[in-house]
């Protein structure tokens, strides 16, 4: 699509998914860095269909590949227990890595047990990985070789919730609820009667109340305590799409714009975080296909009833625009390239 | 489209909206009650569209309306003003009234006033009327002359909340959370560009945040202060629908069983309300149509932290159907004539 | 949900797919047959989830359960291999059959074999069955033993083109355009990639061009040649509904009333049809859950270019509500009972 | 959104609408041309709701704006009406214009007139109109002062049909069928009940049949008499994209091979023309945010009935992205500058 030659080249593994195509969508227009799509062996057997017009994919990814094709980075778009098996091999191999699944998000290897119902076989790699949320983590990520990209609830739910717990003005006591609900590609490409249309559309659920595995990501960076957070997952019938309606009660403030105040003091250099000014609220449409994090406030004084609503695309923001925002970071590259 | 004749019958104001159209749909199958069209002089300048085969319409209400039709009673499916000018006419006529606007709701003026944003102007009938939720009112409603049909959003919120209230295990404290979602036909009919299918479609956006005027509704019925309670609502891009996910501190539970007993004890006799087992949740398609009220409850007994989800389709259980059931309990009929 | 006992019993098999559960909600509210669960040995590994509040289901279908449970018919909401085996053992065993897949709709096995791949494993049968379109077959349906049930497009496609070919004034010589759209239900509750929620959902696409197996029911019933009719089946973004748009030369013909009083003679005594007067077109919406078949006609005098749009939904009159209305007939009750 | 300034600017009027935002989107990812928001005087009482982040409009566009503004050409994204009285006033002031509505499109005023249902108010004009399907008309194009961009059913059928018909191998006397799908946006951002949520979702509807006045550019551009075509259009439930179903009668063809030839010899250099391989289709989605136009074909050697498939997005290749397209050609601009 690019008849120049670009500086740069990123892999990208499991480019059918659909966090995994739309790293290929977007690289296409990204001015510095050229996809290339590699093929982990098992998809031979399990792909679903053949993309559009993509270019042949290349096979395998051993020291040669990541040589032979120059990859500088690669995406990992695959289920967690493909990434522990193939982060070793590429970092090994010279390339940084930028994993889209929950492989890496957790400091230690019992907390990804817990949650994720299986052992982890790469732990050694787990001091190493950066969680990659540049707004709270840049400096790291820039020096990082593996970055953990991070779950797409977490996302939304960290840009609005932690700086308000930073800042003292939530009373945890009384507890923080996150009401969350996702279209349904967050649930990935694979086949299920649950995400068929015709048991989703015109219809509505709740999932994983309580129990969601995104839970840990976001006490470990809200620095929340688990019974403090009630968070409940909803499956929306739209494709692509995150609205988060968190609930709390602030102390020592006295309106909105105060709490608008907050957030814009932390974001003032942030190129991804939009503010609503108070008596506006963000909805899914107004971020989908951006990288935006949409943040606004509704806040009753007399009592301190705070309602916060944050919308993001989850294959944007939650996903593959984060990953090449943090590719941006690692590669030394300007941070919104390919992303404005 | 039934060839026998029924032996009672009932008027329908406001037929072309989305409430007065279920209305008439769920009548035409009711063995006991044969709905009547009737036109409101206004509407012949603001209808939209004729619906398909419906009967011809007769034009006013004066005494000899109600009396050539016979009507035992008249279902108001109309904007708040247009019922609280008709219903005192049709109530000195002898028939009885269903309301299905925030008209009647509420013990005194002021309390309409100050959430609907205008002047009641039939204050005298505020005292006389009963609010129509069969469930906790069914005494009243079968003596009834004149019935307020509950708020969808309400009808839902009150049957989840208020047995926990009252059995005593809500931290009120800690506040409740009633985080409601639903379609767009909540709305009614009247035409907008915030309810035009490129908006809405493959959108999902939160509104009335903190202020809905159903608010004060779900105060009455469940004895909760206004700041003990954040209610949110949000649109769906369905047409039907309303799912409510409400979150609280539970004390002295020990586990979602127990939560479950509550209602079980409370609604043992009830034909309307469905409890899903513990591990389960209701969704929005597994009420479509029905006059059910579906109710499930997710519990962490280490934190106390619960969370109710309930639904109902907002035009049967929300609107047309309990309508229907409150005319069978002041006609004498079977509660559940027509509606199973 | 019915507290009164029913006189007869019907089965049904398959009545988790989403023919055979409209079969359980349509029968639940028919007067005079009661419907019993039948589960196919191979169901039990392979069937998705189960249905709310559903009786148990009696396992296996000898002549045993036939008589224990009383059914004078079953029906059979089954691929077409699994009707071909159970067919012979039902009717054996003294129950009647209504089979809602491809396996018995023609005459000879060869066509069976040629347009759904396989060979016909119950071949002396196809003499005996009778094709279940009432309209056209009600003599032979009424004293049949083993039914048809057609297909969802041929059923509209034929109730359209029928009369107007059997009359004459169709310009055959010009061909006869069939072009379809079905919502995603047509396809059946299996699960696949291409009826997953994130495929269909804001797309529309083509598929089975020119060679749908529905092809040749249209053909055998219209009388048309293969060469004279061009068949296209569309996807559409909803889960139930069909609408086809017809398109052929009239001659002689002076206007469009004069096609539609050709439809109004033929079908004067058909509770299911609906004439649209010239000037409006039936949609998708309008014959939503009902048995109906709407037909319109657009027509211009100059060129004789004719276009009938005919709407049913898939699940109703393209499937189980036909399936009942054979039942009907086949069991000599009114035919349009539990149907309007 | 970009911090380096551009060479050129051009003006937008009717930015609100669904094709003037999407002219907005993609000039401002467009390397060259600077996006300058014009508001026409009725806007200030129509305009429905401001879009966020928009740059403040000009009022008013006389000779003074589009110099001090420094426009080389103006997109009118209007009514036809607006368009009738605000392109001579742009011409004369030094503008080009690009017009999206159907005012410049015919030859004649009497056309307009037919099909539009009103008088045209600058027929001089219609003279120096060119219609820009850069495809058929780049060399006018590329020197016209004022360009009548086409309307969305007929970019997608002239592309399908102008080839096959001027190869000669399409059978004209037994007729053309074009039955034409289109999402909601096809009808504009002005607020009707027919485009309202609960109406479009769930249904699916045929309108305009054999009369739309977007016939008569398919017959100009495709050299077919009236009686020759049959076009019907139907309103999908998605908000964009439109998918054509084309039936007609080929001869002397021996495969779908040799038609796709056809296209290919004929397209050879469009970079926005996509060619299905025989036995694939094109979809909606496959299209969307493009400025793609894809073709398939399916064919019957036997009886040479053949069936081609075309799919683009309306609002990119049917409105804005072809305007860009145009502008690109009337500005001396690469072709695909900022569409691909």
């Amino acid at each position: 699509m690019n008849n120049y030659s670009k500086p740069q080249r990123a892999g990208i593994v499991g480019f059918r998914g659909y966090s995994g195509s739309e790293l290929v969508r977007l690289l296409r227009h990204h001015p510095r860095v050229e996809p290339v799509l590699l093929e982990h062996r098992k998809d031979f057997e399990e792909r679903p269909q053949p993309l559009n017009a993509l270019q042949p994919a290349r096979v395998a990814f051993t020291h040669d590949v990541v040589k032979s094709e120059g990859l500088a980075l690669v995406f990992l778009a695959t289920p967690a227990d493909v990434s522990m098996e193939l982060a070793p091999e590429l970092l090994s191999a010279g390339a940084k890595v930028v994993d889209l699944s929950g492989a890496f998000r957790f400091r230690d290897a019992a907390t990804y047990s817990r949650w994720y119902k299986e052992q982890h076989t790469a732990p050694d790699l787990l001091r190493e990985a950066v969680y990659g949320l540049p707004e709270f983590c840049r400096q790291l990520i820039s020096g990082a070789r593996l970055v953990a990209n991070p779950g797409c609830y977490p996302t939304a739910a960290n840009l609005a919730i932690q700086p308000l717990i930073s800042s003292g003005v939530v009373d945890r006591g009384a507890g923080i609820v996150c009401d969350a609900k996702s279209g349904v590609s967050g649930a990935g490409r694979k086949v299920a009667l649950s995400t068929s249309f015709c048991e989703v559309t015109a219809n509505f659920s709740a999932y994983s109340v309580l129990d969601h595995r995104h839970v840990p990501e976001i006490l470990m960076t809200s620095k929340l305590d688990e019974c403090e957070l009630s968070f409940t997952a909803h499956l929306l019938p739209i494709d692509r799409g995150i609205l988060e309606t968190i609930y709390f009660r602030a102390r020592n403030v006295p309106s909105a714009d105060s709490l608008l105040g907050i957030y814009s003091e932390r974001y003032k250099n942030e190129p991804f975080i939009r503010l609503y000014p108070a008596g506006t609220l963000p909805d899914v449409r107004g971020v989908d296909r951006t990288n935006f994090c949409d943040i606004g406030v509704r806040f009753d004084s007399a009592s301190g009833r705070t309602v916060v609503v944050t919308a993001i695309d989850n294959l944007v923001k939650g996903a593959a625009g984060q990953a090449i925002q943090n590719m941006n970071l690692m590669l030394g590259l300007e941070e919104t390239e390919g992303l404005l």
